[in-house]
Parts: C-alpha cells; structure tokens; sequence
C-alpha cells in the first residue's frame, strides 16, 4: 500500500473478528515500531506479545472498572455506554512498555519533556500504519489504571506501560471521525 | 512509496541543502499530520510553519546555549560538540503545538497520561513519514527550553511546543544507527 493511503485511511477499530493474526504480518507491525525515532537513539521501548484469551478477559474487566470510575468523574455522558468489547475481541494485545530511564539530553532541560514517551508513540504510530498496510484494524487503547496493567502482563514498577495496540481483522468498515482542516490548525508565520 | 519502505527508509537528516521546499509537499506532510489518531478525537495540536531564515537564526542561537548548559548537566562528551548547523540550513521548521486542554478521559485516571503528547507524537510521526515518502528529509527537534520557542514563534502560554521538525532535502544520505533486534525488544507471553 502506499504510505499516503496507510496514513489516511488508517481508522481506529473497535469491532474485531475472530480471524487470527498471521505470525509473519505480526512480525511485519513490530518490525515497524522498531525503526521508529527516539532521542538520542535510545530505543526506549518493549513490546509484550498476548496471544491468550484470558489476557483480554482481564483487561476488559478491570478496564470496565476504570470506565465507570472515569465516568463518574468526567460526567462525560458518552463514557457510561462506550462498547469495549473490542478488548474481547482482539486475538492480539501488544502492550508497549516505555522505559522512563532510556531519556535523551531533553532530561537534563528546565523543563523536561518526556522524550521516552513520544518515542514510544511514534512506534505505536508505526505499527498501526503497518498493520493498516496489511489489512488489519488496530485500536491504540489507554483507558486503564497503568497499576491494572502492571498486574495483568507482569510489567516491572521501572517500566511504564504506554498503550495496549488491540489488533486484528474488522467485522465492518470503521468510522471516519471528523477532521479539521488545514486552514484550522495550521498557522503560516 | 510503498509504507513499509517509508516506515523502513526514513532517517532523521543532520544536514540539508538549501533547496526550498515545495508548497504541495509541505501542504500533504501536514494534511498527514491531521490524520492522526488522538484520543476522544479531540485532536489536540496545531502547527506553525516558518520559513523565514530569521526563525532559524533564532532558535539556532537559544539552542546553542540550552546545548552546552545540557552539556554540563549530563556530563556527555558528544553533547558539547554536537553540531546543530541543522537549524540554521533547514528552510522549513514545522512547530508542533500540543493542548494539554483537549486531553481524553485518560486525564481522570488515577495515574494519568498525557494523550494530547502522545497524539503529537503520532501526527509528527506521520509527517516524517509522508515528508520521506515524497522525498524531503527531516529532524524531529526538541533539545530547546520551551520557553525560548514559546518566545520565538510567540507561542501562546496554554499550548506546549511539543516539538520543531526541520524539513528540507538532504545535503547526502543520513546514517542508519544501529537497532535492537526483535528479540530484544519482544516478548511473547
């Protein structure tokens, strides 16, 4: 697929078959998350693999937890009724872990942006470009307690668990959020 | 180009020529930008592009200063020396704004992310991406105090310079750094 169609027509799924994801497309997403920039080279980041039922079982049931709890702090009326079945759904979960101590010399700023992260989030942007070139959906999930997710995948307290990538194959066609334009968010100095 | 050649070949350029940047190239990096992922599709930044040599001359000037206090705080021996003439050659400089304002429900976990960064760092990834895929070459750069660029590209106080992308062509071909292996960086649980 062209690189300008994977980025346009990459959609966040929420609707997952349960068509299983081919070991050499999977390899091909997270040979992908590796060739993304990070500060300094650092390569801040792991990838846990979940292949196994009772991993997602886990996480929709605390996530179910964390929603709720959410909703009531937000007052956010769409939260309450937000379908994550997804996490159910998705024969895959990759969990990408940053690793705050792998920082560039951003660390040693005034004031100090969390380079690790935005690492970890150009290759999470990596692999949903490379699943979407293979004809897999991806969600980017981060609705969960990170302490939840420590517990469920085993995660060390040093590393910080970033997103969990659901991935596999779309029962339908997702949705096409609404974008702004170029005149809206771009300024010409 | 094919994404996974764009997603494999991009490079972060040290050296640009001083060949102007198309107007139509610069107009799909930044529709790439807006194709994002964010959470709640609040799509939380903005961009402002200079091509002015008086904005490099500037930031080349801060970031000097910031470069060497780095230095001495890190203690790293290449720090000191290393040459950031990128700048100054770059004839497009993309400033990414993020707003911490247009945050998901992540804001109201007990432990939360900041999604709007994380969302930057996506868009960014996508234009390195689309800005490789049509040939120019760029740096993702964020070794400066915020306020400088804040003070520079006269910066709203509520909005985070994220990052300045260099864009320009390449004056030879970037190095390729070394990467971890998927064995390395993957686990399958």
């Amino acid at each position: 697929m062209e690189c300008r169609d994977a980025i346009t027509g990459r959609r966040s799924c929420r609707n997952f078959t349960d068509r299983a994801v081919e070991k050499e497309k999977l390899t091909a997403i997270l040979e992908a998350a590796l060739m993304a920039p990070s500060p300094a080279n650092k390569q801040p980041w792991e990838f846990l693999v979940a292949a196994d039922p009772k991993y997602n079982a886990r996480l929709k049931e605390t996530s179910e937890k964390t929603k709720h709890k959410l909703a009531a702090r937000s007052g956010w009326k769409w939260l309450p009724t937000f379908n994550i079945d997804f996490l159910i759904q998705a024969p895959v979960l990759i969990v990408v872990l940053g690793d705050p101590s792998r920082s560039g010399a951003e660390q040693f700023l005034d004031e100090p942006s969390p380079g690790y992260l935005e690492a970890c989030s150009a290759a999470i942007q990596n692999m949903l470009l490379a699943a979407h070139d293979q004809g897999l959906a991806t969600l980017w999930f981060s609705l969960y307690e990170k302490s939840d997710v420590r517990e469920i995948f085993a995660v060390d307290d040093d590393k910080d668990p970033v997103a969990v990538i659901c991935v596999g194959y779309s029962e339908h066609p997702a949705a096409t959020p609404a974008r702004k334009t170029l005149d809206e968010k771009v300024k010409f100095l």
